[in-house]
């Protein structure tokens, strides 16, 4: 039986929905074989959001970690390559943080690669008829700051977990309401798009070693 | 009985397939209550288009006339306001035709509207969570011509049809293997679109003359 | 001696600077041979707009009417081709008003074309490596208003004189300040095509009937 | 006196021309006071790019190095935070090289940040009405390769340069002339960032140690 914890946050800049919170949900109601879905929902906090995951990584030991955030204005689903040491937030968080060029761990590493499939998460995605890409930069929002937080947690604790991070774009009703003119992707497609990416990870760690995201 | 009929593209620009055909295609699965859909393949040719389109209203008199279009690089169903007397193509059609800012119609009107209801077509398209939103311009290419052709016709010789033309996005699989940096729709949600758009216009029509493009 | 009347548009949506108006109080100081320019610096109101408009053309009985208008997110100069019968504006003007899919002259024509030589225009343009293309829609918010509205009363009032349409995008300052997302021109290039549209247009007109949007 | 080298890329991808070397010839011509500029014209090739660059930084052992690349479709000036140790080319280069997922540098470190005070350089270039914003991506593809090989050759020879990369969007006739729907700047502005970003690097090295990308 394998572990996963999933996460995802709640809405923020204004908004009533989060695509990542909405997918996260959906997986709840799916039976993935020989795993166990855990949900952690995290407050848009700069502070708050990692705390909770890294005290649900401690406790649960979950094998896979998978984070998902909102990429508001991307039309692919973006599995994410590359964590950075840095925040530096365009906007302020739901509690008013709002850091400007910063490290996130002084003195830590410039960055992590994600150590889920993520070639293989997306080929399988594109497969499937819904747009999506390899991203090189998860931004230096919190997004970026969770990825590499945990990133960090796992290798300098020896938790031993696969983890990353999939940015999603705006729900199609998300953006008609609100950004009329920003691209998005239909609900339907975002489930299946993490859906895909639990089942690719969790097979994956069952093959093993596969899952560097740069092959050696 | 209301007849109406439906006409999309063959695929062109190298493409292989055309989203407006597909589309169309499916709606002769679907049973439209009261409604006869007459589907017609027309060829990206900038004279055969026209008169293939023409003869098929001329014989078969149809009360609705909805064209169907490609707009590749859009992201929302575009029902189209009007069409405009020029012919500018900014790539050659799939025989060579590449005019370059001539009339339609010699002495022809500027333009016609659309008389099919948009507002209300794409007010349902976005209910369903479906990206849409009216256009002002179908371009100056063959969905404009064929739009302005067929306008023209109806109302010079009388035909009496309500018609107009929609403009679609690509379809996710035709963007990511060809364009992947475009953003593009499910299949699923354009062929849902085309299904509403005929259903409104449809009703509309039963509903008598709530259908221009500009209410009065 | 040739007159040319140049309208220009205060700022709106909350912006502080319009390129429109930034572009045309530079002409005031370039010296244009045989010509007169007057400049009109017109309000965001959907009324006096086109009246302030209206009442400079039939008082001083210019040649040539060049207007130009913001076209926020636009990266090129847009000699706009068209002029459509409708108001559909998506934010209310600076008094408030925000018409939905009206008519702008009830009864009146579907369009009409830009009487300038928009294609030499384009294409002077570009030649000085500043982006360039003709667009075949003005919108529907108050630029198109104007525009239709000017051609209308030409037309109708019989006086004589070839006018047209030329968005502008957003300046370099204006975008960063507001928009870093969107892309914008500098100052000099702005300025320099607004400078060519008027040396061309007014020379088109020296060599008589070239003017037409759509050759014959 | 202060040695910079300043690299730049040949055409590539079929174009005739590359912002980044148009940029660097014109730097040849401009006296920047107690600092003599190098500048190296690198090939679009995978090996030989970085070979001659390291070269030429064993060498000349500049106290500052500035990569400049091209971005299209980027329409503000890029500042570069990061490199990462990845190859994963979208396009061949001109030797026909087309890498998917490898590392740079087998076991090296994830990513160096850039030694450049890239939010001072940005900053000036903003202040002078150029777009110019900070990204977190270089990329996957050559660009990419050689900041990471240079920062990695610096840090691990003790060579002491400063050093960072900075993309340029395409120019305006590049753009117009094959990419007319891409955004692009004018080579005035193109120009004018890169002599800041020398002037600022320059003076920032006058000052010491405030070359951080990541304040501390």
């Amino acid at each position: 039986m394998k572990k996963l914890l999933l996460t995802a946050f709640e809405p923020f800049a204004g908004e009533l929905v989060n695509p990542s919170l909405e997918a996260a949900r959906q997986m709840e109601r799916i039976d993935f074989p020989d795993t166990v879905v855990q949900l952690a929902e995290l407050p848009v906090d700069r502070y708050r959001a990692v705390e909770m995951a890294l005290e649900l990584i401690r406790s649960s030991k979950p094998d896979i970690v998978i984070m998902l955030g909102e990429a508001g204005g991307r039309y692919r689903v973006s599995p994410e390559r590359v964590a950075i040491n840095v925040d530096d937030f365009r906007i302020a968080d739901n509690a008013g943080n709002q850091p400007k060029d910063e490290p996130i761990v002084e003195g830590g590493p410039v960055g992590y690669f994600s150590t889920l499939p993520i070639r293989a998460i997306t080929d399988r995605i594109v497969k499937a008829h819904i747009p999506a890409a390899i991203s090189n930069s998860a931004g230096s929002y919190l997004c970026n700051r969770l990825f590499f937080s945990v990133m960090h947690a796992i290798t300098v604790e020896g938790l031993g977990a696969k983890a990353g991070f999939i940015h999603l774009p705006y729900l199609h009703d998300q953006a008609m309401s609100k950004y009329p003119d920003v691209p998005s992707l239909s609900r339907e497609s975002i489930v299946e798009a993490v859906r895909i990416a639990i089942e690719v990870s969790v097979s994956s760690l069952a093959q093993d070693g596969a899952c560097a995201a740069v092959e050696k």
